[in-house]
């Protein structure tokens, strides 16, 4: 059994080393300049239901640990000035993807976290699995 | 090779225990009022491609396994005062997975079935795997 | 100049009454079942652009009416049982919208609401202009 | 008869005059820090059909217009920092959408342009008409 | 009030007259080429409510009247080989979208019809208004 | 680590062999008549994140190869007429998955094509999975 919680927060990044330009490269010129997205982030959490309770996990407190780590943190933001996380790496959709997961994966119960899935843009999807 | 097919149902259920509470806990003390959900549900098979169809089977007959098993018994409901299988266990939206499931399982061809996805919000997803 | 702000509510209803029934016919014999939807309500203001601040409206004050008038009072609600406004007449998308349409025009300044619309699913939707 | 394009963008902006603010409250003390969003724009145009095409404006011309006076001007860029339309006042949605439907009326054939509709978010949308 | 019921439908059809390829000038040398779309249409009737029904219109008596003015004639066809209307003008979007006009206001109390919207792509939208 | 890139193609097919129709059986009678979907594509592809540039894969790329291989291929086009890969098979959509599987396969790096999925509508999904 699998349960899934979707959140959106608005970021702005620059992705300006010469190697991660490429990343941005379907804008053309303009890719080096600082542009933003309304990230959806996707976070799977794996386990089986309680019978007492018919639940997998309290949502309630999914969700708060989605709030505390990854809303607070990045909504508003410009990752690569406002957070510490990507200093020494692109933010590229990937790496902001295994960030995130690493996040969850730090707060949430021991083997809990499945995977996260992050979409920049309604047509780009990453998706880091355990 | 999968084949994914979507529908949705109007219902409405209760969190009453003590215990299932928590499913709702985001809505604060309305908790364990009745409300509803506009459910989407999307089952997938698994299997090969008869050559002779081009087809992993026939859509026809999944859309009228889907109708007759979960739509006509769960659109437009009370879940737990007008169907029989939420008066042990709270009408979460793993328990609604799970059930939907195992009406499914039972009526495809066995083995057929791969999973069960549930969505009571867009912003909320349960699945069920084989 | 327009502004619109999107929210949605978890609610139940029942139509039951014999004139009533006709708008759920959809469903067939389960017409009067208590059900749900995810209602998504559209709220609209109209107005010209404050200079000092480029906004039409405060966003946060929009949202703060939309909650206290709408959200709280509809979401994880039986809307004939759990509300007042249902008593002598059907809720219907129309009356449900109209009753939006009534709450959020007497909690904003005068003449600023233009419109609710109310969609009970995806493929319905109902708007009440001024 | 009115035909509408759909396009979208992303880009970065920061709302940090005292005044302006409040437009981005929401997000609490994170408000004037350098955010962003795949802004959608709808660009609608009005007019009678063609006999002889069956079209009201030729679709690819309208692109165009679209591509070179807005999607080219925003798409990746801060506007605060890299436009230069919003220097005296702030890059607010209203403010945005009011820029865009400039643009689009002085590039198209004089009393086309019926409106603009700007979504920074899927919970908000400003529309400017003429 | 208004009152819109949303459907789509399955079609195919052929840009081929000279004036009539720049509709599809988008997709080069392959304009006119048979190609097909998932239409979506929107309706919209205009009203009162009822007080004893609380209800606009009938919301099944519309269905009907979609399915079988539209759906029926249009839905896994070839616009311009299948059916009688685009005979002599050219089945782009517009002249789609008045023929579905023409074909509810023949079918629909005089003067309820409000409007038809027709999407042949999610980025493309016309209308057509009384 | 996957990435999924989406993109969309508008095309016609007729299924006509007396045991394909079933694929459309849910038309009724018109089920062999040519008609047409957009028919949405995500491609995902797996690997580990370059540490030098923060990227799976050149998004520029796989877009390049997406559109080479699939969207020029297929938009536009009658997938039983205008293109060579169903005279021999069914225009299902197991089989266009898996032709766009193959196309794609052949022309991205060895191993790294994970899955594609097509939705010829949003009710209806085919996965093929290496």
């Amino acid at each position: 059994m699998l349960l899934t919680r979707r959140a959106s927060f608005s970021a702005s990044h620059r992705t300006d080393s010469a190697e991660a330009r490429g990343v941005e490269r379907d804008a053309g010129p303009a890719a080096a300049r600082v542009h933003g997205h309304n990230y959806v982030v996707e976070v799977t959490v794996a386990g089986s239901v309680d019978e007492a309770t018919g639940m997998l996990m309290d949502l309630k407190e999914l969700k708060d640990v989605l709030d505390r780590e990854v809303i607070s943190r990045f909504d508003h933001r410009n990752l690569d000035v406002d957070t510490p996380y990507f200093r020494g790496r692109a933010s590229t959709a990937e790496n902001v993807a295994t960030v995130i997961f690493e996040l969850l994966d730090a707060a949430l119960p021991p083997g809990r976290l499945c995977g996260v899935r992050l979409s920049p843009t309604e047509d780009l999807c990453v998706e880091v699995r355990r």
